[in-house]
């Protein structure tokens, strides 16, 4: 026999940690120690899933109900039938992210499903909301067919605001978002794009501040071109990098190499004007940076062929590319994308502000003016304390999500792209 | 300039009514005076709309973070795929109900639009929430196409755990529940159809407790033919009724009639044993029950021809077919679709009930036993204190829904579709 709950029951009970009582947390700012999450802990703190939806208005008597249900919100809808604007004010959709999977590429897990994506959507959500103050809803879609993906959420455009697209699969994931970006005169990203380029170039700036260089004297080695390492090489070209050199799990990616797809022929294009040909050590020497987003790994000894005092940013998560301590014995500076080490590359950085300040300027669109400013405003937070183990503001910086979206949005309006 | 807010300001904040204060609500349980809620009140409890999202657990540190994001989702996300049975466990999708409209026949509105429909189905996510405890997303749809909508609601199917349809036109809302119900394996229900039936066979089971009669020897009028016409007809045939005759625009619904569309054709098949002809007046003689679910109006003398002291629920809203004052003259027992007067018909009393017995039971599917089980369980609700102002509990009793989920529950699991 079921158990019955009644209505009044909480559904979702925050379960207590089953494994770490006595165990307190040791988290430091900076450079963290942080006890192990067990995984006891972990499935409870996803138990009955991690989100709820609220009535922003409680119904407490009949005079609430026949205001937010009938005969009152006959009206509501009458004004919006006659004056189709007033739907953004009236309704949730003008500020709702709906957060979008077919689970072909997640986290580290690949081609795993949309229903095995749902929790991550839901974590994205939980951060929309934390950071951004964004409402936002999991859409995990049951087809890999960029074009019915599209159908579907043209179908779908009266019910949301903007277009969180998340973990999926290269080189898909690029004909997707241009196609969505076609399709809805709304703000679409895919941030595993964006979100991580933006936040990279942020921390490229902040390490670049510290060490007091230029960006447009480096040049810069990607290791990897998904989505991730695609997106951070057209934006550090547009931020006026001195050069990016590519690497896929063929070498470098060079206009005379044949069968590019059409992602990396125009990747090729520009990029790697210094010509380079072969793999990771032709790429690594002389070179200023280096972005790691691929799941490889890295030998610590090519760093010692870089130009003096490189920039490592291994991203590789939950195993950088190279580890923090092989890479510091030549590294003036290094990153991760790990809360244990110093320099967290993390895209809570960047979404919730890109899509709370779009929404905010009421944008049909995010530009590359708006990302870009994005990256601006995440080193603005974190300029007044800067150093080699502080070149972007901790994750949980409650100043960045509004100062990202108060630019966002004023790149919005200079765009022409609001209203 | 937009403005822009921190993050942590709320989006959408409670409104003080403008009009109404210093006017205390004067509603009492029953016989209802309510205070004449104000356009400027309506709008503001609307405004930013009537959702908000909100995680179950928080994101105060960098734990709860790597607990509800990465790196710890990779385990839950990596359970699911080897089982899928367990997002089940781990997501919200099997608690959330999807609120599907396409604004065809929004209210009494007709066919609004998806946009100018969100409003209604973010209240309906109000009710869900506030009496079944259920989490809803609204998703309202820019296609009128059953087919296309069916596609849509399949390629979204790991999202959710269960349909509820709202505001569909008939007859294509008979046709789009049929096809959803056999597309997906989870509970479907157009509440415009099943709510209104389920709710009034309540009320008409509550009538004749009070009036000791028996829904056998009972011939019940339908006046109208659409979506909750249909569906009542089906309902009260299944529960025993001794006849029942429906009427449309041009009159009974027959066997002999030409051109019947399908589903009227089946309905002729079913009701109308007495083999009438004719309309309203032919309908109405000698009948025991009249049952308004059109926006039609019927002269009270009407009433006269009816068998002594019948049982009137003139539903329309928000002009009942007649007003009470004047069925009173004739009827035994009189109901309406308003908070203003006895007896009021909401399908409040059914849908969250049903609904969170379903999805408690983990029932595929809705069926007729698990509806005639929920309009039982609000007879029962309302059984210790049944007179003929009061033949089912208020909208508002918070007894309704438990007791509706736990019949609900049972009866799934009698009927087999459960697990």
């Amino acid at each position: 026999m079921t158990q019955i709950h009644p209505p009044s029951s909480v559904v979702r009970r925050r379960r207590a940690p089953e494994t770490t009582s006595g165990n307190p947390m040791t988290e430091q700012a900076g450079s963290a120690t942080v006890a192990p999450v067990t995984d006891s802990e972990i499935f409870a703190g996803h138990e009955g899933g991690k989100l709820s939806v609220a009535a922003t208005r409680p119904i407490a008597d009949q005079r609430d109900l026949s205001i937010a249900y009938t005969p009152g919100v006959a009206k509501v809808s009458r004004a919006i039938a006659e004056d189709a604007v007033q739907a953004k004010r009236y309704t949730w959709a003008d500020r709702l992210v709906a957060v979008v999977s077919d689970g072909t590429a997640v986290l580290g897990l690949g081609d795993i499903g949309a229903s095995a994506s749902l929790p991550v959507m839901e974590g994205k959500s939980v951060l929309f909301k934390t950071f951004g103050g964004l409402d936002s809803i999991p859409l995990v879609l049951d087809t890999t067919d960029v074009d019915e993906i599209v159908q579907t959420l043209v179908r779908l455009r009266p019910s949301f605001g903007a277009v969180n697209l998340e973990d999926v699969s290269a080189p898909r994931c690029f004909e997707l978002e241009d196609k969505l970006k076609e399709a809805l005169d709304c703000p679409v990203m895919h941030d595993d794009q964006h979100g991580t380029a933006i936040v990279t170039l942020a921390a490229l700036r902040g390490a670049n501040l510290v060490l007091d260089r230029d960006i447009a004297g480096e040049r810069v080695v990607i290791s990897g071109a998904g989505a991730a390492g695609v997106a951070c090489a057209r934006i550090l070209i547009a931020a006026g990098a001195g050069d990016v050199t590519v690497l896929d799990s063929r070498g470098i990616v060079h206009v005379g190499r044949e069968g590019l797809n059409p992602v990396k022929q125009q990747l090729a294009e520009i990029t790697n004007r210094a010509g380079l040909t072969g793999g990771i050590a032709e790429a690594m020497r002389g070179a200023d940076v280096f972005l790691g987003l691929s799941s490889s790994t890295v030998d610590p000894e090519l760093l010692a062929t870089m130009a003096a005092g490189p920039i490592v940013f291994a991203l590789s998560n939950p195993d950088p590319e190279i580890h923090p301590d092989a890479a510091a014995r030549y590294a003036a500076i290094v990153a991760t994308g790990r809360s244990d080490f110093p320099n967290q590359i993390n895209n809570v950085l960047a979404f919730p502000g890109v899509f709370r300040g779009a929404l905010d300027a009421g944008a049909r669109a995010i530009t590359e003016n708006m990302k870009l400013a994005a990256a601006d405003a995440i080193v603005a937070v974190a300029s007044d304390d800067l150093g080699p183990d502080r070149i972007v503001p901790s994750p949980l910086d409650p100043r960045v999500a509004p100062e990202v979206a108060a630019a966002v949005a004023k790149a919005a309006e200079a765009d022409g792209v609001t209203g």
